[in-house]
């Protein structure tokens, strides 16, 4: 029988990180885990499913209410909030956010899923703390991007670059990292960057510039789930092995957008 | 005769913002104009079109450098950076980076090209600071959002909502004001929010939550250059009026992303 604690402990060791968002959001830590779901972010759906498989305790990467820091007081007159918070009270589902432990591993538990999802270990050159380096077999950006659409099983994929390019060396930026201070530095070791999200000011501008003069460079934006989901499923099967006896879920959310 | 002074006393006038990012990025405010070119970045590619179109002057909503506040500084040594200023110095091009005073306007010069170009401007109801609430004749979300695609000649449209949903009253955020700080409490007296871009797991989480809520709320979004391409032209049509004798072109940045 494990308690959250026990869930904590694992995750959270005493020695860990001091400033972080991660932590319960809701629920005690003396309750008994019952079953675990494990998700990239606990929508409403994400939550309502949860307990529907079982589980009373949601691992969520990102923030609950709409906000890295926030814990929802700054919303917590908003409906939608309110609705959520009562929600989650009213089906006793406890929810740990856990974005900064798994971003900490060595290397990024984040950046290893996606590289494992995409089955690209072997071509993995290096670990930095936010990025890896691989070297792949050279394709063009347009087969990279079809393959990553494909294998991530995703509606649309957002690129800057000429899709003829041949792209050898790439970095992996998970989530927000797409942004120009840790982008456009890599980019000078890298042909492509494959990265979640970022402002369309910064890297994509760079890469469009880089392409006029010439120089062979590219950004993938997968979004930021898909490129950090793979990462919470790598989580549960790492809770699968340190609780056997528990029942782990993956929920992956739905697609975010539309597109026309 | 006009020179680059008698430009910026027009827009940049001495009792105006002390802190901004406006201001000539390259060239000397006592050079004579004999063409002004206004584009939303001035990329590379705008940057060559401005100069075979005559311009001397090239006014830039975004930094030319893939930063906002930076002016390249920070990246001196990176060859993209140094190619580009390089190719200003050759050109003998001046630069304006032309953000903060536009913004400021009252109502907000881009949110207002925004809403003139869809020719919307009888439906606004409110212009706050950084929005303006439309109440338009109720269509449906997908409805809104490809007339917003032809309308803006983009190539994809991201929204999150409820394809049928009816959307009446409207909140138009420009550029990066997609985010949940500006757009979650907007969205309290809106449907929907057409918005440039923002952080996905901030408003569109919002909006998917509350969709599941069964609330009416939706957001897309635009590009943050086509919500602020607009703003960019009706600056330039400004701009004609002050200086008739002055050739003042707009240059449309190609679209930055491929969708597959």
């Amino acid at each position: 029988m494990y308690r959250i604690q026990d869930i904590l402990d694992r995750l959270m060791p005493a020695e860990s990180i001091e400033q972080t968002v991660d932590g319960l959001v809701i629920g005690r830590p003396d309750e008994e885990v019952r079953g675990i779901a494990v998700t990239f972010m606990a929508t409403q759906a994400a939550i309502e499913q949860a307990v529907s498989l079982g589980a009373n305790l949601l691992i969520s990467h990102e923030g609950v209410f709409y906000s890295h820091r926030s814990d929802g007081n700054t919303l917590k007159e908003d409906p939608v909030v309110w609705h959520k918070k009562h929600r989650l009270e009213e089906l006793g589902l406890a929810v740990l956010r856990y974005h900064d432990g798994i971003h900490r591993e060595t290397p990024d538990g984040i950046t290893s899923g996606l590289i494992e999802e995409l089955g690209w270990q072997d071509a993995v050159c290096e670990y930095q703390p936010a990025s890896a380096v691989l070297e792949l077999q050279a394709a063009t950006l347009g087969e990279v991007a079809r393959l990553l659409k494909v294998k991530l099983n995703l509606p649309y994929v957002r690129f800057t670059g000429d899709p003829l390019m041949l792209c050898r060396k790439v970095g992996v930026l998970v989530g927000y990292r797409g942004g120009g201070e840790l982008a456009i530095p890599l980019l000078r070791e890298v042909d492509l960057i494959i990265a979640g999200e970022g402002p369309e000011w910064e890297t994509p501008e760079y890469v469009r510039d880089a392409v006029y003069q010439g120089k062979s460079k590219a950004i993938i934006f997968l979004g930021h789930g898909p490129s950090e989901t793979p990462g919470m499923k790598r989580l549960a099967r790492v809770l699968r092995v340190a609780f056997p006896s528990l029942l782990v879920h993956v929920i992956e959310n739905e697609p975010l957008f539309h597109w026309i």
